[in-house]
């Protein structure tokens, strides 16, 4: 950590600061400028606060050199992160395609897009029974009802099931779920991430809505700092000031996040743009960017349930999708499995 | 709501579209156009999710005419909602002024501050007991025996306190404090708004890291619609593309929710920027966009805690502050009580 | 365009505005509500502003419905516009490599990069001669002796050039450049754009720092209103809050972009991240989305222009991008000639 | 500047870059670390363009410690600049109010705006003769026969008058003009930053659309590099994902941009929003903030007019927003003369 710090009548104040870095167990190595004085901090700097130094009065300017995350660094990891999910593995040359339903509506829906998604090649199942909705009047989700229809669609097509915990409190319901996912919203929700952290169980966690790639890995890093390192990261599209579609899909984060970390990271190409026309370029361009995975929606809209599926494929546009990325695999090193 | 559909060779998926929409209650006007249609619906729109229609295959376009959110909706309320805590007024011509340390630390700490701002004219108690940190290797806060001295500063000095809740699991222990604090990182956290929402107490509703206002209002909804009104709103920054402060402060918000919502609207100047230096001239600018209060982290510097007080002001700053806003106060037609 | 209206106790503000409507030579649909009052506007309303509309006391919303670009929207012009540059085509099943040097150092930098791309692939030369810089004091580029080098580098190897056109002043000296580049800096320089409208002559327009969708194609509007239809676009990264990257590439713009108009789209992977190891997997990742060619910087790397060349590929990372490619055009149907 | 570089097996990636530091006249401090070596660059490093080092292989990171702007920097120059307009003093404890229609439409119209602002407090004359529209199909303004009708005002008034240079070729014409305002969307338009950096009169730049407050220093630092040092800067607004607003007024700009510079910044309250009902409270919010000035839009409503200045406050609206700030400069310490 690099802090500028603006020159001073008398020195009580840097001293102060010096100080303050010694009892913190670092050390600092001080260059006196003509304007500023530039204060290096060496040691393990993971555990200030950025935030609190660099509003300080005499502080101008602050740098961090060190990452602040350090289980997620791939520094001091540099191989892949392998995580497997009864036997579907995420990272190095693997591939995933998680795919289902938004929401979870009927036993028969849900096994229904199962077996269609598996035929063409999905290798673990999803589908949402606990649905944050912006608006308290939307559809909430079928809830713990909604997660029996998908254990029961685990039973009978052996897909291992994602689904979405909004509430640690149901977390002991979440035991036969194989990957629980943290969603956009919930980022942040540092309690909840304490909680899946204390599980030994695959977890999904979804990028913010407008959260800095360093903040992704900072919430990683709360789950695997609380015991849990099987953590699969999602980019879902970030919040920009275009409107034309919902979010923008970051793709040049799959590369660089992979230099970054050794975390498996995959793409929900669905919700992004909440445009169901762009699920298959994107998902080509995603894999084309080295994702180690893709979660797709998909429904089979029958003719009562226009809107609820309407933003996912069907499966036999889904079978389309599929068929393209094979093709794609051998450029990216991947493979399906 | 407006939606334009594109036209089709066969007029099938529109008429499945105006039947779910009759299905949905609503009554659908349909003007043809050359390349697309123009479906208006009217009737209560509040229950549509817009994101649904506007994945349809068919839709090229969707806007809401009407708001989303009813209960927090100026149209449904026109007068100015007073938030009474413990007989101080937020709304209307009222102004508070909420103060206090960023972190609980000690009894000590939390009086010695509480006694100096309501000497310079605060009326409500802050402190953090449950921090939210980016990281998990920063401090976390004290947590319930943070809630404690707070507790005695209330009993000691008569002032009523905020201050912010994290987990639901919580609540009960929150009993006595006057203002349950909803920070902008939990600002979706659907499952804490109803609880908090279930609950007769006022609730202070930062907005999110980038909740646009009408996301900002629906949450406020959640928080009604569950039975709560007492809803204070917290403008506390936007993040933007902008480095050289940590969020952009949005005071158009100001003026702008108050055309749209009944609900008293203060402004937290002392995250916006995380710099000191800027709470005395963006306490003014709020309080000129025609706020109903402040909230400012004070702390009282002791030469050890170097840090941890660094983003707030020191009391004497905060009197200077309070002293310029009560020339303001005629010109906004406000009063400090 | 769909007008909502604050209903008002007289309506006189109303009928003012209807009559507004009509001498504009639009007719105008009333739907009176019981809070607001909707007004349809039939006729073509790309010449309405917008922004004017909204901004009216009694206007609570505006929303267009038809789109204001006319010549650049696919709605009026299906088929695929294909843009040819000496013979290479830019559009259909078309794609382009558009390769060469950031800035015009000498003639055999540029020749020697040129020979270099040619052979892996590229069909267009590149190369800036007039450089757009956020500091007065870094290298603004060779200017006319620069653009004299390119016009020798396209003798000696028959490659046309692209190169960027910062002031209208210098138009008559660019009559042999074969592609007129408009930077991202200067998407919205309307007098530019309405000079390069009337040259016969391909024109690369980039979007801007922060330009939606919208606004760029209202560029291009600019340039094919003045007379001048051969444009290309290409997206290079957009300004998002992230800061890991310079910038964010937007490639779900390219499907999109493709449903809105008819004009070929590229993407310049060296620009968006700033980071030369993201260039291959972007391009893939560009490619699959759809897009209609590549631009890419390449450079020679002499040992004493460490940092000159630095963002950009080396020839011989070049030609395993474009190997790696080749690959990939039949599964989105484009063919490299 | 600190360069961090990622440890390498052998030493010459680091050795050219060090050579090239040399050669460049900077002095290296370099800090050897396990996994990273860090550089410190002594000198003036104004001239290293960040992004080239950025984009080497070998690079982690790079901070600019110093600013890269040297002019404009209140650094080299502690005191406020005080830029005179015909005797009417921006920056220090003045405070100036430029009004004025949006577009120049008659000379009844400009002269009788002009009588009623300057009658209010108003002390410049402002007038756009040449409009950037996003759209070729929108007013393009009345060019140079506007211009003709704001120099006649100024004989008729009095009034300096400020308006808006849009391309370089008109500069002569612009003699007689008072201030040169340079707009968002040329903000960035360096050849014409060079040529009003040329001239020796007052030039009012805008903040680009989506610039970040160093890229508009360094805008800045163009003109006065160029020789010309009288330099007013006007944040107007900036480009977020918020979509109630058209911009988000960035207030917090004006207290830190009179820390890191001694250039008057004054606030335009009129765009930003797009919203004249909000022009007051952020008027009188902007001041609070400590802007030298603003800049607001007035128009004279004729019924046929009934949208060119409906952003703009009519004279009456303007008059009490004038008399509400009398009351707030003694806070802020500044006098309207």
């Amino acid at each position: 950590m690099i802090i500028t710090v603006r020159n001073q009548k008398d020195n009580k104040q840097i001293d102060n600061l010096l100080k303050w870095i010694e009892d913190s167990g670092l050390q600092a190595n001080v260059v006196k400028g003509e304007t500023s004085t530039i204060v290096g901090l060496i040691g393990d700097t993971s555990r200030i606060d950025i935030d609190l130094v660099r509003s300080l009065e005499i502080v101008e300017n602050v740098t961090r050199i060190q990452e602040p995350y350090k289980k997620a660094n791939r520094k001091f990891h540099p191989e892949d992160t392998i995580v497997d999910v009864a036997g579907h593995k995420f990272g190095g040359k693997h591939f995933q395609i998680i795919a289902g339903p938004c929401s979870v509506e009927s036993e028969a829906q849900v096994i229904g897009i199962a077996k269609a998604v598996k035929e063409s090649g999905a290798t673990i199942l999803r589908g949402g029974a606990f649905k944050p909705r912006t608006s308290p009047y939307a559809f909430q989700g079928m809830g713990l009802d909604g997660l029996k229809i998908l254990l029961k669609a685990k039973e009978e097509t052996g897909m291992p099931i994602c689904t979405e915990l909004m509430n640690e409190k149901y977390i002991d319901e979440f035991a036969d779920v194989d990957i629980i996912q943290i969603g956009a919203r919930n980022m942040q929700n540092f309690d909840l991430l304490k909680a899946v952290g204390k599980v030994d169980k695959p977890v999904l966690l979804k990028r913010g809505l407008a959260a800095t790639m360093e903040e992704w890995l900072m919430s990683a890093e709360y789950i695997m700092s609380n015991g849990n390192s099987k953590v699969i990261l999602c980019e879902r599209g970030i919040r920009t000031y275009e409107t034309y579609t919902r979010n923008t899909l970051d793709l040049s984060a799959i590369p660089l996040m992979k230099e970054k970390t050794h975390l498996p990271i995959i793409v929900d190409p669905s919700h992004a743009s909440g445009i169901a026309r762009l699920v298959k370029p994107m998902s080509i361009a995603a894999t084309g960017a080295g994702a180690d995975g893709l979660m797709i929606e998909v429904h089979n809209d029958p003719p009562h349930a226009l809107c609820d599926g309407a933003q996912s494929l069907r499966p036999e546009q889904f079978d389309d999708v599929v068929k393209s990325l094979s093709v794609l695999f051998p450029i990216v090193n991947k493979n399906l499995d």
